[in-house]
Formats: structure tokens, sequence, C-alpha cells
């Protein structure tokens, strides 16, 4: 896990030390605008706005101490210590307490103040198995399963930020998963349809790519659909508005393909996936003069001159859709629900979803440029399961009458959230919050019990994680939210790997729906 | 124009000279792996193979000569002449042959070969008004309307791929734009519907935003269209495909949404339009540990690093679709299309449309991201020409029946476009070649005489241009090709800003495809 990084600002340190007595010390640089002049008397004023700063923040949620603090010219050097809550709120109260009594007694402001040393002690789930590495200046020391990090040159913006915490939670969080690395995620059969008789055996990228249907992009793992693909993946759209979205009250929104970062910060996708993004950029400018030497160049050379497009474009700006779910957030946010419109049903298949494959590209299974149809639901957590049970009732109607796939669901959790205590896999509300798998199988991957199935369809409810991010409220109670991604090329996908291409063979309800296919073109 | 650049490999001279008596000079080095041993006459084999291939690329177009040569070690030295064609062909087929006999003869092959000096005259349209720059090293001389071209140190590569031809159009073709700066482009009114009365005079967009069927996106000028826009979007969509395409035997395609810079170098968007584009970057590898600092940085600063991030993604890849048409000529690059196939009648309605717009937005009638169906036509002149027809005759019913519009149409050429020859405007010809603007009235830019009209929908021919530019053929005859591109958002717009959005206040045509309005989300 470690492999791979730049020089880190810091050596880490996995050794014994003694830990101090304080579970937390804060040594904090304040710097005045001028020194002290003499009337101050530091010796009072100090601890005097030190207790006032501890009894505010911590109060009696622990014990909270300055342990020394030295005035060296327009310096003043102090200790902060606390075995309840980090005292670094402690030391911005202090602080703002510290500028008004100065200003209003002696003119004096506070100009700046950071944390040169920020030491905090933690308990770890287990011992971590590998060193832990963090991107800022810090020292950690880790004896069995007790932890002491110490962050280095904390800015103000560091402090007022919480970055302590945070980066106590991603060491937390890093020997987690190197205790499971390796390990599978979570799965738990929840139904299966009927075996089906197997009718066709092959790829159905490779079938339709012979027939030319379908023609490999310009650009990596996407696709160019003719008209007779196009048609199936248009009649997947419309068995799923129809079948599904449609009766359960589901409404269509339009949204932008473009993911702010901010939007992906509050999600949590950025930090998790940023190597699956295709990134979008700007250009500087859009004076046509100052793209003369580009045009010029490409003109004369008919090449992409790089070099100069690299001067004329921004870095990243945003993100091409990876999910909708988030700018549905987004557009959610900061608002009040009123009852009468939940749960809010709504769906988005206007954003094209972008993720980054690599090297796991295969066929339209797995492509870098997909088109999903993603409802959202938000509403009170009984009714979002009322809700779920009505929606897998839709899709079994679909894969089972219409479809007619060999399908199964699956209960999901990654291992690492297992046992983190954030999702107890076996208790009921476990299995309220969490995601069911929707997997079809592919005859031509091998034997039905050893050969992998294709996911095709999830849905989840994630509780109040994204409501809460993006401040969306109910006019009355709880608020929670969930989403079903259908993805179309897997719908098409799975249904020609169980059913072959050839008309004659599909089952009457999608014949039904696909109607006449179209004369695709002719190629000599 | 030519403010803004950076500085440039050559200084520019407009100072009249002393032309030479032939039109075109060639001096070239040409580098040998060894001296010519001593059996090898230069004085007989260079003027030998030189006229040789003067013979095999100019033969009789003109007059070319070897105007001197020299051996100096391995290196050879000459001089060709042309008063025809530009001689670096004629330098090719030289070199090729100069190989294959001292390969033979004498063990000696050519390692490589430049043009010192490479030296065209032309004759310019008028004379230019103003400095013309060029971004690879040469001196220009202009003397009235004659002009002197010397490109210096001109590599192999450009040798072969013509970079002088290339240089040349270019500065014709920037004397030619600095003459028409400022002009407008060519407008003749073709069709106008009649007056319709005024019942709303407003902007859609600012009614819109404040019933919040809209929100203006997280990204530059891009919208969230919640239910009742969606649904105007949509309806707009069906009233296209079953008023219009369908009818037509238009099918449908799934293309993908980003376009190669070898497709965009194809069509000449990629020179035409660099400062308008949205481009696409992607990860420089997808491994988790390598983006583990990105990861980190994120998890306890909240804020994207971005310095970190631009040294884990790449420079611009691809570009966001700019407008379909593009990679649907990709799509169908290199084929022959069968007879039964013609007139090729298909779109794309899945591919996002993305323009930087800067300064130039507003609303949701100027946006960086629209939703277009873009119908693509091949086929004999003749069967185009018809089905051009067919198309206008659809879209007025569509106009005046179902949406009940004020419009107009307008054939337009650019105005530079009109002057080069490219286009004549008045010869029959070029009202088959060439693009038909739909405008519509808006009433809140004011009376209808003086006010800009919205360009809601054009109509193009563009004869062999792009069937070329991909190598599409048909099986027999002649293959051109056009486009249609329909704008949802500004069919929308067109509708309400004259409509209003009020239902009662519509046309009965579209009440019937619109059906029952959804019930919006109710904010707080």
């Amino acid at each position: 896990m470690p492999g791979g990084l730049a020089a880190l600002p810091s050596t880490i340190i996995t050794r014994p030390s003694v830990l101090g007595p304080m579970e937390h010390r804060l040594e904090a640089d304040v710097t005045l605008s001028a020194p002290l002049p003499a009337p101050v008397d530091a010796g009072e004023l100090v601890p005097r706005l030190a207790a006032e700063a501890f009894a505010r923040t911590i109060a009696n949620r622990g014990e909270g101490k300055l342990a020394s603090f030295t005035v060296d010219g327009p310096k003043l050097l102090l200790v902060l210590e606390s075995n309840g809550p980090r005292p670094h709120q402690t030391l911005l109260a202090f602080v703002r307490r510290l500028g008004e009594e100065l200003g209003r007694s002696a003119k004096v402001g506070v100009r700046s103040f950071e944390a040169s040393r920020y030491r905090s002690e933690f308990t770890l789930d287990s011992a971590p198995e590998g060193p832990i590495t963090l991107p800022i200046p810090h020292h950690l020391t880790i004896e069995g399963t007790l932890a002491a990090l110490s962050l280095l040159h904390l800015s103000e913006e560091g402090l007022r930020d919480n970055w302590m915490d945070r980066a106590v939670a991603l060491v937390q969080e890093k020997v987690r998963r190197q205790s499971y690395t390796g390990k599978e995620q979570f799965w738990s059969l929840l139904s299966a349809s009927p075996a089906r008789e197997v009718r066709f055996e092959h790829d159905p990228t490779e079938e339709m790519l012979k027939r030319q249907w379908v023609r490999s992009g310009p650009t990596k793992g996407k696709w160019f659909l003719g008209p007779t693909a196009a048609h199936l993946l248009r009649t997947m759209e419309r068995i799923a508005l129809e079948e599904v979205l449609r009766p359960l009250g589901f409404q269509e929104v339009v949204q932008p393909h473009h993911d702010s970062f901010e939007t992906l910060l509050k999600t949590g996708h950025l930090e998790g996936l940023p190597g699956e993004f295709y990134y979008v950029a700007e250009p500087k400018t859009r004076d046509p003069a100052a793209w003369e030497r580009f045009t010029d160049l490409v003109k004369i050379t008919r090449q992409v001159p790089t070099e100069e497009l690299a001067r004329m474009v921004t870095g990243p700006t945003a993100v091409a859709c990876y999910a909708q779910c988030p700018t549905t957030y987004w557009w959610l946010s900061g608002r009040t629900l009123g009852t009468d419109s939940l749960p809010l049903r709504i769906f988005d298949r206007a954003a094209v979803s972008n993720r980054y494959e690599s090297g796991g590209r295969h066929g339209l299974e797995r492509v870098d440029e997909f088109h999903r149809i993603e409802p959202v639901f938000l509403g009170a957590p009984d009714d979002l399961v009322a809700l779920r049970q009505a929606l897998l009732d839709r899709y079994t109607h679909v894969f089972n009458e219409v479809l007619e796939l060999e399908w199964r669901t699956a209960w999901v959790t990654p291992f690492y959230l297992q046992q983190s205590g954030k999702v107890g896999v076996e208790d009921v509300h476990a299995r309220v919050k969490g995601t069911i798998d929707f997997e079809a199988y592919l005859p031509y991957r091998g034997p039905r019990e050893s050969s992998e199935w294709l996911e095709f369809q999830n849905l989840s409810i994630v509780g109040d994680k994204y409501t809460k991010a993006f401040s969306i409220k109910a006019q009355k109670g709880e608020l929670w939210s969930g989403c079903t991604g259908i993805g179309l090329e897997r719908w098409v996908t799975a249904f020609l790997a169980q059913k072959g291409l050839e008309v004659a063979d599909w089952p009457d309800g999608f014949r039904r729906y696909a109607g006449e296919l179209p004369t695709d073109v002719r190629f000599l």
C-alpha cells in the first residue's frame, strides 16, 4: 500500500516511546503585532484567558491545563494540554479573547499563530501491519495499539479546520485497511431466479462486432452503437421507464454532466476514486488571437501541438459525470422539501457516465463510458424501505417476465466497513442501510457455479449520509436517501449473453418492447 | 489580430525585396552515411537523378532545374528550382533514388535531409493590412500582392508533409481575414412566418428561475432542469422525433461523447475552435497506491490539492463533444456504403454538447452544455437536396402548427468564405452547398425589427468535405453529406419566450404532446 509515493515531508517512526501523562498537547506560537507594553501583566492575563478558553471548549468533558507559557518580545509560546477533547478549539478561543483584550487595553493585535507541535494519543483497533504514511509534516509513534501522532508546524488554517481530528481518523482507517487487505467484501445471497436453459455461449460484444452493430470508439473503452445496438439500448431504457420508474411515480430531471469538485468533496467520491475519473479542463481564454499560434501550428503540421495546448488549457477544474447521484444531491442542497413532495422520486438519464477503467476494460460489459438511468429517492426511513421493496418487485417482474433472465441478488458490504463498526452486518439496521447487487449469469464465462456473474444493477439506501452532507431537510422528521443505478449497456449485455442475437430466440415480453429492428447500415 | 502572441521563432519582414527569377527555390542539405567513395561520379549522378525526379514530379506542369550542387564529405548540398509545382516532392523523389543507387553501388545510405531554406512566391488576393505571423522559422516578404515565403530549417517531416503548401495557404487565409475583419457574415432572408401576437415579454430563464424549474449548475454555464423543465425538454425531443425524424426514416445511433483529436483534425474543428472546447484529461494511473498522497490530502484538508492533482493527471487527450457530426463521420470512416442504405439518415441524441462560452453566456439560450439531436445524412447530391426540402417541410409544420412560433430562415455564409472563391453566393451551386439558419423572435429582447433573433436550429449540405476527409464512399457515384442540429434548449427558449410559462397560453398542438405537466418539487 505505501509504495509509489513521492518524498514525504516527514519520516515515519514506529518505535516504542514513553507517552506523556496527558493525551493531547498543543505547543502554540502566537505572534503579536508588537511586544507587550509594560502595563500588561502577562502572568495574570495568559492563565486567566486560558482557563476561560478551557471552560468554554472542554468544560466537563475532561481536564485541560495550561502546562507552560513564555513571552519573548512579540512572541507568546504556550502549551495547552487536555485529556478530554483535543485542545485546538481551546487555542482558537484563547487567541480570539487575547486579541480582544490586548486590542482594547494596549492597541496590540494577534498577527498570526501556528502549532509548532501538536501531539495527540489515541487507540487503534489493532496493531498496524506495515508503515503508515501521512502527507503533512508529522511524527507518528505506535506501540501495540496505542498511537501518538504529532503534527508539526500546523497552520492557523489546519487548526481552524480540524486537521488533527481528520489525520487521526485517517491513521485509524489506514490501519484498518491494512488488516483487511486481500479479504473479500461481504456477500450474502438474497434471492435467485430459477436456472434457465443455456441457448447461447458466446461473448455478445464479439458477436455484435462481427455483425457491425457496434464499433470500438475513437478513444479508450468507448463504443459507437449503430442503429440495431442503439435500438436495443433504447428498448432497455423504455422497459426501465415504463415497467419500473413511471409506475412508481419517478419524475425525470436533466442534470449537467460535469460534476464540480465541491460536490465530489461532499459525497466523498473525490477521496475515494480519483484514479477512476475523467477530468475536465477549460481553455484559459476563448480569444482567437491568443490561440493563433496553436491554430497556425495545427494548420501547418496537421498534428496536435501538445506543448502549446498544455500552455493554453487550465488544470482539471471538474470531473466528467462518474455517477449521477452527487449532482442530484447538489441540486437539492440547502433546500427543505415539502411533506407533499416526499418521498421524492427522481431520475436522470441525460448525463453520460465516465469511468477510467484502464486494464479492466472488456467489451460492452466494462467500459469507460456508459448510459445509466439513475433514480434517486429521499424520504422518511420507513417510506424508503417500502419504496425499495416496490422497486425490487418491479425489477423482479422485468427480469423474470420481460427479459426472462437468470439472475440473483446479494447483500454486499465492503469488508473493512463491516469490521469498522460502521455497518453491523447481522443487525436489522444494517439490512436497512446498505446495497443490494443484481447479478446475471453470463454463459460464455463458464459454468454458472464457478464463473463470475455480471453485476448489472444495484439498489441502495444510504441513510442520512448525503442529506446531511448537502444540508437537505424534510419539512418534518428524518430525511434519508437512496439510489439505484440502471446500467443500460449491462442490461443489454446480460440479455444478449443469455439469449443471443437472433430475434427468434428472444422472449415475447422483450420482443413486444423491441418491435421491428432497424435495417442496419450495409457496409461493403 | 496578431496581438497576444508569445515570442515567435522568426522576425517578420514586410519590406520590398528583389524576387528571383524562379517562383520556388529549395536549398537542401542531404547527409549521407559516409563520404562518397572514389568510383562514384557525383557530377554525373546528381544531375541525372535530379532530372529524373523533376520528370516524375513536375513533368509538363512547369519547368524545374537543378540550380547548383556541392559535395562536401558526407554532405550533399543542392538547390532545386521550379516555376511549376513546388519542388519538395522532387527532393523526396531524388533522395529515394539516391539512396537506392548509392546503396547498390557504394553501400552508402542517406542518413537524413532537410531544407536549410525553402522559398516560394505566390500572389495574394489583396495587400495585407497588418503584419502576418507564422509559428515556424521563416522569412516573409510581401510587395503589394506578391509574397515570397522562406521556411528555414524545414525538417524531413515538414517536407514530406507539405508544410510549405499549408504555410502558403495560411498566409493567404490570414491576409483574407484581415480584409474582412469586422465585416458581417452574408445573411439572406429565405422565408418568414407570419407575425404572431406577442403574449409574453419576459426573459424565460428568469421566469423559470423564479418558479424553481431550473437551477444554475455547479460549474460554468450549465443548468439543472427540475421535473417541469426536463419535461418540456423531453417534449421537444419527442416532437422532433415523431414529427420530423421518424417520418423521414432517420435511425438512431448512440455515439461516444468524447471526440478524439484525430477526428477533429480531420473535420477542421481543432484549428477552428480550440478556445471553445472543454478538454478531457485522464488519470496517469488508476493505482490507488499512487493516488494515496492525493486522497490523504483530501481527507485531511477537505480541499482539492491542485498541484498534486496536476501531477497525477495527463494533459488534454480528447475533447468533450462539441458537435456530434464529427464522431458520426468517424464511425463511417473508411467504409463503403451500400446503395440500398442511401441516402443514409441517422441521428444521435446521446452525446451531450459542450461549448466554452465565456462572456457570451445567457440563461438557457447560450450555455456551456446543451442537449442536441444531430441528424446526419449522406447520399448523392440530388438526393440530399430532396431530403433537405423534406426536412424544411417537416420543420415548417412543427414551427407553424405545433409550436406556432414566429420564425424565419436565412441563407448564411461567413464573409471571408464568400470572397475566397470557396463559395459563390449568387450561383446555383452555392445554394446547394451551405447553411440555412432558423431564427425565432424573442419579444423580451425588443421590437422584432431591431432586436437580435435567436438562432435555434440549422440545416446544412456540406458537399464532399467530410466524406473525403474520412474516406467514406458510396457503392456507386458521388457521396455528399449534410447535417441539421436540433438544439433542444433553444427550442424550449424560443417557445417559452413567445408563449410564456402558463399552460393555458400554449398552443393546442404543443399541449397535446406535453400532456399533463409534472407536479414539480415543493421547496419550503
